[in-house]
């Protein structure tokens, strides 16, 4: 058990040739030349590879298991994703093994190694907001297992992704609340090294300079979740020039906002307006339920494992990394005023909306 | 690949012994007499097992992952008992890995095999309301993977449990409403094959009996979801003699009764009260903020991976199976009346409570 088996990547690197030329010429495959199926047959008896044994067998035959990681299952959005996965995943005959990193890196490394031990067939991947480094992804890509990144991926990381238009979600819920009137709108933002909180943000600043409204930096405060949510909302709220609007991040921090809201006896959207981003289960049931804007979470799951298992089904040979960005949608509730509420508003009342 | 490799399991049933005798005998445990020591080394010869092949690995050397099936991911208490689970495994040194049921017995049974497969060390699980057969969790112990219930339990499974007790939680929801002045209690109730569902029920009966209040079946309804309080809320609100009070199974079950009561222009507290059980995130962002028995979901976690650890440092010999009932507490919001508030209550109006 001490000795360290022969793997398919040990062979690759002694010949200098990618792992899945390594694999294709032990299947024979048609694509490699003759002279590096050779090659390849001599090291493999020199070497006593043995193809059947445990620590293998990790493309050579399938588990039938694609692994998850998500940063925290606290978020409806992310078990709508992990649903939709499910439903496609479970139809083509695949279980579905799940792993939280709770936005820790060190977690996320453990978890990979864990999808790493249990072969599984590829892996679909939230990054966690610690994440700064992702040779653990290219491990898993190196092992020719499958990864495609949604809502929160890296550019560093060639490979599929499927996204949510961040960008124009937030302007369109920005741009809302301005047309209801809004002038001091303030921001609970995520961390910006993580794309989806820059984009929300350039979003939300986007919004407010093409409607000629001058950014605050006093406005723009670091909260991304609903416990700092109820810790600063009062201290934004405590300010000499306080907003009139709150675009929060994602819908647990809105729902904290609300909250605080509450205990200070501001009314809901008549003194100030509240905004999240999500569309999750909170979002419905706070008081007043949520103005939010929807992510589409089920969709989300569901093509990124259809995609998930086309590389499975295909291999990765000439593999072309495709990127999907999905819509949102803006799911107006009752903590924004409506359109025909706002004396400012350059446009008339209108009917039927808001 | 094709061939079935000689497990642990065939050598036991052919010599008529259990998977564990087998493999203390190789191990030459003192336990086991030399002569079942021979026999197996006889059979093990013959068969040519090998203990180092992957599929004889199960228990020959640990991955460090434990296995986790929960039901439902949507639900904040499973989320919760996640996370009580991980504070403990990761600090310990394992890995989590988890898997949903979405309460159906067929994933359950792909969970389980995916189990199996990933050779985990041990598997902590909270049954689906659809599983009536056990035979895949007595499987995993038989191949020696200790496994830890919680939650939701059977009596049929002869292994350690960490429960709350919810005949007590129920008993006393109920028992408060009827402090605060409520005399028509309906109980929205989980089916009556889960032990939850039975004992919470049973909990809300014996409270109405105590207190000598006529059970009324047309009060008690199938109803544990969110989205079919939705659908049945208004159908028992139309009752000619409607409740004035509603005791749900779960939090997200009574967060969809006060969405309906809120469009049916019902006032809670003062026209109806409503008392959850789970004490889950959604309980503190409802309007108005809800009555609910907490169960201690992070605690249940922690727990039920401190008794499944200690079983997998310590093997299954000599395995006395241990039941923990964790005890609920009522925490009164705003979804039911004051218990000073009650013209017919025996006691005295009290300052300080509800």
């Amino acid at each position: 058990m001490k000795t360290h088996p022969v793997t398919i990547k040990d062979i690759a690197r002694e010949l200098g040739i990618s792992p899945s030329t390594v694999s294709r010429a032990l299947k024979d495959h048609p694509d490699i030349s003759p002279q590096t199926k050779l090659q390849v047959r001599e090291l493999v008896d020199k070497l006593k590879y043995k193809p059947n044994a445990v620590a293998l067998s990790l493309r050579s035959r399938k588990t039938n298991i694609i692994g998850v990681i998500v940063p925290q299952m606290v978020h409806h959005f992310f078990s709508s994703v992990i649903s939709g996965i499910e439903e496609e995943a479970i139809s083509a005959g695949y279980n579905v093994m799940i792993f939280q990193s709770n936005e820790s890196y060190e977690r996320e490394l453990l978890n990979v190694q864990a999808l790493l031990a249990s072969r599984v067939d590829g892996v679909l991947a939230s990054i966690s907001k610690t994440t700064r480094k992702f040779a653990h992804f290219k491990e898993l890509m190196e092992n020719e297992i499958p990864v495609v990144l949604f809502d929160r991926a890296s550019d560093e990381l060639d490979t599929d992704k499927v996204i949510v238009d961040d960008f124009a979600g937030a302007f369109d819920a920005v741009e809302y609340l301005i047309k209801t009137g809004c002038r001091r709108i303030a921001h609970f933002a995520a961390p910006q090294h993580l794309k989806i909180g820059y984009l929300r943000q350039r979003g939300y600043i986007s919004a407010l300079e093409k409607n000629g409204i001058m950014v605050d930096d006093e406005l723009i405060v670091k909260c991304d979740t609903h416990d700092e949510a109820l810790e600063t909302t009062a201290k934004v709220m405590a300010l000499a020039n306080p907003p009139d609007a709150v675009f929060a991040v994602n819908d647990l921090t809105a729902a904290g906002v609300l909250k605080v809201l509450k205990r200070l006896h501001l009314r809901v959207p008549e003194d100030i307006s509240v905004v999240g981003f999500t569309d999750g289960l909170v979002s419905t049931v706070t008081d007043p339920p949520m103005t939010t804007v929807s992510q589409h979470g089920f969709e989300m799951g569901q093509i990124a494992a259809k995609i998930l298992l086309q590389r499975i089904e295909s291999g990765i040979e000439n593999f072309k990394p495709v990127t999907e960005v999905l819509k949102t949608d803006l799911i107006v509730r009752e903590s924004t005023k409506s359109l025909g509420s706002s004396p400012p508003s350059p446009t008339p009342p209108q009917d039927g909306r808001g």
